[in-house]
């Protein structure tokens, strides 16, 4: 059986380079210069810390929608996917008092986030992990990892200044940005 | 902040004791005589078992569905509620391939799930507890925790019945159902 769920350790010798990290609401993170990224659960000593989140079922992706994602989309670990960002995100208590269908309403209707993502595929790939429900007081509720290849950075920072405008991000309380590049050897 | 997770707890010396426990379908759950229901984790050393589940957001409900609900339900806790009952329960991996658009067709449109509890509010009381994001490998999907009069057990049984005979339940691949009563002191 495969992992679903995955822990972000900020580790100096990690094969993930970090260029730069930042805060973009909320608390931010300890500085950290490496990234290691494993599958399963690790204990947080000696790290300035581990982010740990579980891929699950779709929450707002609807048959249509998913059909053409999965057309689309491509796998993490390309050969030529040597730049990856990795973006914690918290959502306020407002959003979670949301029903099913006001979230789908800001998530698509209003804001476009499934066919924000499609633009970019499949030069971006993408994996959403999702915390809130791992424990009682996780830092973040969702933790993405996007990779690509260099040449894409700027259509990837162009897709997060979309996202980032949307209605949907007005619950954004907490959001690092962190990028990095995959080291040699 | 108050608790979003619970432990079940199997405990011969518990608060409620364990009248009935009959696995529907899948792997039954060792027996026990008694149960202890705590805010937060412990762990599952020295006891037969320990269920743990997190309360989240809802994930079908929509805005006037939970109006009424609101409207209508009443909380756990209640003095005439001596009668407990809590149902383990697993979902296939067909469920959750489904998109959320099919599951919510699954779930209300052909099986009425929302509908035929609020036919039995305010008398059952309910808290539903999520377990499948908790960790990789948790035995339920979710943990519902009901209390009523001894007088509504008859229209308990009625609801499951009726809930047990829809669509939704074709997707049910383990269930275990634990009755309770709560213990006099």
């Amino acid at each position: 059986m495969s992992s679903r769920l995955f822990s972000f350790i900020a580790d100096r010798d990690g094969p993930w380079a970090i260029t730069s990290q930042a805060t973009l609401v909320g608390e931010p993170l300890p500085l950290a210069a490496g990234l290691r990224l494993v599958a399963g659960a690790v204990p947080a000593e000696r790290h300035p810390w581990v982010l740990r989140g579980i891929t699950s079922h779709e929450r707002y992706v609807e048959r249509e929608e998913k059909q053409a994602l999965v057309a689309r989309q491509q796998g993490l670990g390309r050969s030529a996917s040597t730049c990856a960002a990795l973006i914690p995100i918290r959502k306020s208590a407002a959003w979670w008092a949301l029903t099913q269908d006001e979230r789908r309403q800001v998530f698509e209707a209003q804001s476009h986030h499934i066919g924000i993502g499609m633009n970019y595929l499949p030069a971006i790939a993408r994996r959403l992990h999702h915390c809130r429900d791992l424990s009682e007081h996780e830092p973040f509720d969702f933790l993405t990892w996007f990779e690509y290849d260099p040449s894409s950075e700027s259509d990837f920072d162009r897709m997060l200044a979309e996202l980032r405008a949307t209605p949907e991000w007005q619950y954004v309380d907490r959001e690092v940005d962190i990028r990095l590049t995959l080291r040699a050897g």
